[in-house]
């Protein structure tokens, strides 16, 4: 455990709380101890209160409907396991021998949740404000990327490879639509497989659109 | 706004919080001002983490899937109207003409995004610890209630109101299965709408299997 207290940057003054923040389901069951899940679930509502406090302050000028995207682009599996393996975290979550064996380490369930549960740690182990502190640093570019817009490249990328994995072919992306004034323009993107049209996407901007227009067509692939 | 830091029992350093936080996007909309919109985005997320702490620490042997459930009824429109109008909060809430005249003041969604509003605005303004003693003191009483399976009630109050609205008759609830040891019982309860069986619920005890029932016939009649 010291490892990961190096790791994470934060000496715990109760070890046992990160212990059982790092304990999948799978491996409590096996070794009958005490899994994650409990402090995931408190940790789902840190995360959610620190992000919606740092994106409200930072951004105050915009709207309600924004900022909840904004957060659930970030609280979301996609986003906190990123997050978690640059630190490496999943390398220290004790897993059972299933789990180890199908790939569990790389998966984004289980490696977000025990991010959340190693925030829920922190926060109980040292208060709000050292959580508040930990995850922020971890999460700052991020956070900016999904201001920018560029947090939404996921969403591309996914669609890409979910395409693949059926065999299919190029996606493509061009602009319909372009309406409004300077300051507050929106873009209608039509995004393209293999140059026959799928479906379209709005957005503030054409990366913004692309990633909605590739976020439909994600589920309309998910649909079928 | 005077009367209202009376009412809530907490006074502001600065009140144009309070004031944003009980104005409706309708009343914003005539009178170019700031809605609670934002404030009700922040609000939420405060609510969650202190509903979450709270019921973490009291309740330390139940599972995170429970916690999740008794989270989620705590944490809906239909509880936070109702704590927001035991202390009048909807008679100080900001209207828009037309949502005045239609009985906007009473609607769940308004009433409870105005409370959600109001305690970001006290967070804003006093910190966490003095928001999570106003709200938990607030909903100390409901919290115990749905911990105990009361406050799954609205569900067959709902049940009944809805099929009253459509001429529908009279509810009655029977148990049809009750399995395991004492300290650990399953009850199975039907639901019947003018002696016509419905569907079933489960649950911990009878009250929460009749709830439960009452919940998957309102959502089978939303299907309709």
């Amino acid at each position: 455990m010291k490892n990961v207290e190096e790791r994470i940057g934060y000496t715990f003054k109760n070890p046992k709380l990160l212990e059982t923040a790092l304990t999948h389901s799978s491996y409590a069951n096996e070794c009958k101890k005490e899994s994650n899940e409990r402090l995931e679930f408190l940790g789902d509502s840190v995360l959610s209160i620190i992000i919606s406090d740092y994106i409200f302050r930072k951004l105050k000028a915009t709207d309600e409907g924004r900022l909840s995207k904004y957060r659930a682009t970030l609280v979301c599996e996609h986003s906190l396991s990123k997050v978690a393996k640059r630190i490496s975290l999943n390398k220290f979550i004790r897993l059972g021998k299933g789990e180890e064996m199908t790939g569990g380490r790389e998966r984004p369930s289980i490696v977000s949740d025990a991010f959340e549960a190693v925030l829920a740690s922190i926060y109980l182990d040292g208060g709000i404000e050292i959580a508040r502190k930990w995850v922020i640093n971890l999460m700052r570019d991020s956070i900016d990327d999904v201001i920018m817009g560029y947090g939404y490249t996921d969403y591309k990328t996914m669609l890409q490879e979910a395409l693949q994995k059926g065999d299919k072919g190029k996606v493509t992306y061009r602009t319909v639509l372009e309406t409004g004034q300077d300051h507050n323009k929106t873009f209608e993107v039509e995004v393209l497989v293999d140059n026959v049209p799928q479906n379209r996407g709005k957005g503030h901007n054409k990366k913004e659109a692309e990633q909605n227009a590739a976020h439909i067509a994600l589920r309309n692939i998910g649909k079928k």
